[in-house]
């Protein structure tokens, strides 16, 4: 933690004062040498994440000083940061936080990996991992809302699998911690085998899932959490041969791939906001609050003892 | 070996006089209990395989004594087999071999490959193991026959990559029992990138071409002989990770999923007379003698000894 002077804006870019910022599992990849999808965080530079916030300062003519946006800046009470990369919000729907949830880069990968990479059409069985989480619980309400006739979770503990199903209306929930072998919970839980499995941890849960794959299945990887620690240590799945024995795929994909087209981000957020006005999707959130917070907030990503979305409010 | 009567034909089958046995890599599969996409041969049952022969007696109306007919037998001297799994050819063109090569199986499963699940189109870069096998070789000079600007094989030893640059026009052959790390191989190959793997071998050679894929890369798996004969004891790719960073995908399929559509079956055959008419398609053979031979020719597809499609030719 250090203390610095409020820097200059130049061209193109913006000064905001952050108000919440979002934990995101993917930060963790970053801060590896060549673990991420973007450049590593070097040592001493400010942490890169989604944040939310009000700008103080513009160098850019089509985002003006007192405008709300969330998008990509730093940990750290100002964000200096590139306008290509904050989206204004115009006209605030209910609670601000949702811009960093359901209505944002969280709503989207959801979307984005239910709709459009696993394709969930009606009659789908559909497995879900991470089923708690931010992304997985809106993966599951989108999966019953594109059709699928049997939603199960993957979560970690009794609290949790509780939550997935009561809360988020899953069909039912695998608790990877109990004592029963995974592989048995998932033919138990899903004996038709699995249509489509949206993975978000990665490790034995993904080989698990790969070897209950029905023909013409679907995975899609959004997250390999349980690698992010230690990822070269870890065995790949040993039976991608079911792949063949199923005509089966496995897609990974990422959010930034989408959110230059400006048009399909705009009717993914249209529909979204249409489930939400309906009450059809669910989001829970962790707030914790002040900057001090966050590094404690964060590991709690790993631990799995965070409840709901994790945000740091700051003011 | 044993000698058995020549058994009656019932209804729906054929009696076929086989000419010829194809030795499959998947066969291999066939004889693990759980590992093949069809069910595993018993013990002392005859193995099943793709043959050529003439019908001899007929239960279907639709098959006729004296008809020319390759697709699923036994290896024996007479296949009794479903008329379901043999096609007719009323039109011999070339050598008959063909149909166990170009204009059967092997030429649809690369047609299919590279057509349907890779999708190879032009400007991409193309990466193919197994390269002088029947079916690698095939698939390089149909992702050529694509529009692929560069198509680099993997082969086993000096003489295997000479033939894949200088009879199936490969731009260049990475020799995988080379000394150099294959990962290296690869990036000097292919320095932009693989826009699509072509996979017959699985294992290590799977997950160095995983490493080297490019943005929206594709991995087609079309066989995992490095595996048939120890697949559980193969980790697999630890690597998958980069599917995420890529958004790249890995299919796999298998040609018996096309082989009941017969207008798709069709119109792949066609083309593929059409590229063989125009000397645009090599195949070469690799053709042994008699019921004795099959034990060495099949075991000589896994010390990769074999040059060329391997068949015994009965009479």
């Amino acid at each position: 933690m250090v203390d610095a002077l409020v820097p200059d804006v130049g061209p193109g870019q913006a000064l905001v004062e952050n108000l919440y910022l979002a934990m995101d599992p993917a930060i963790r990849n970053f801060l590896n040498d060549n673990g991420g999808y973007a450049a590593p965080i070097a040592i001493s530079a400010p942490i890169r994440g989604m944040i939310l916030g009000r700008v103080r300062a513009s160098g850019a003519a089509d985002i003006c000083v007192g405008d709300l946006v969330w998008g990509f800046g730093t940990w750290s009470d100002y964000s200096l940061a590139p306008v290509a990369g904050l989206i204004p919000i115009p006209h605030p729907q209910g609670d601000l936080a949702d811009y960093l949830h359901r209505r944002g880069t969280i709503g989207l990968t959801a979307h984005y990996g239910i709709f459009d990479i696993a394709q969930v059409k009606p009659g789908d069985q559909v497995l879900i991992s991470g089923a708690a989480g931010a992304v997985g619980s809106l993966a599951g309400q989108m999966a019953r809302l594109a059709g699928a006739t049997r939603v199960v979770g993957i979560a970690g503990g009794a609290r949790k699998c509780a939550r997935v199903v009561e809360d988020y209306g899953f069909d039912a929930c695998i608790d990877y911690k109990a004592e029963d072998d995974i592989s048995t919970q998932m033919r138990t839980q899903m004996p038709q085998g699995v249509d489509v499995y949206f993975d978000n941890v990665g490790g034995k849960i993904l080989e698990a899932a790969i070897g209950q794959l029905s023909d013409d299945g679907r995975v899609a990887i959004c997250g390999m959490i349980s690698g992010y620690d230690e990822r070269s240590a870890q065995p790949g799945p040993s039976n991608l041969w079911n792949l063949v024995v199923h005509s089966a795929l496995i897609r990974g994909f990422r959010v930034t791939s989408i959110l230059g087209n400006r048009p399909l981000v705009a009717a993914k957020l249209a529909q979204i906001d249409t489930w939400i006005d309906q009450g059809a999707l669910r989001a829970d959130y962790d707030v914790r609050h002040g900057l001090d917070a966050v590094p404690a907030a964060f590991a709690s990503l790993f631990d799995g003892s965070n409840d709901g979305r994790l945000l740091v409010q700051l003011r």
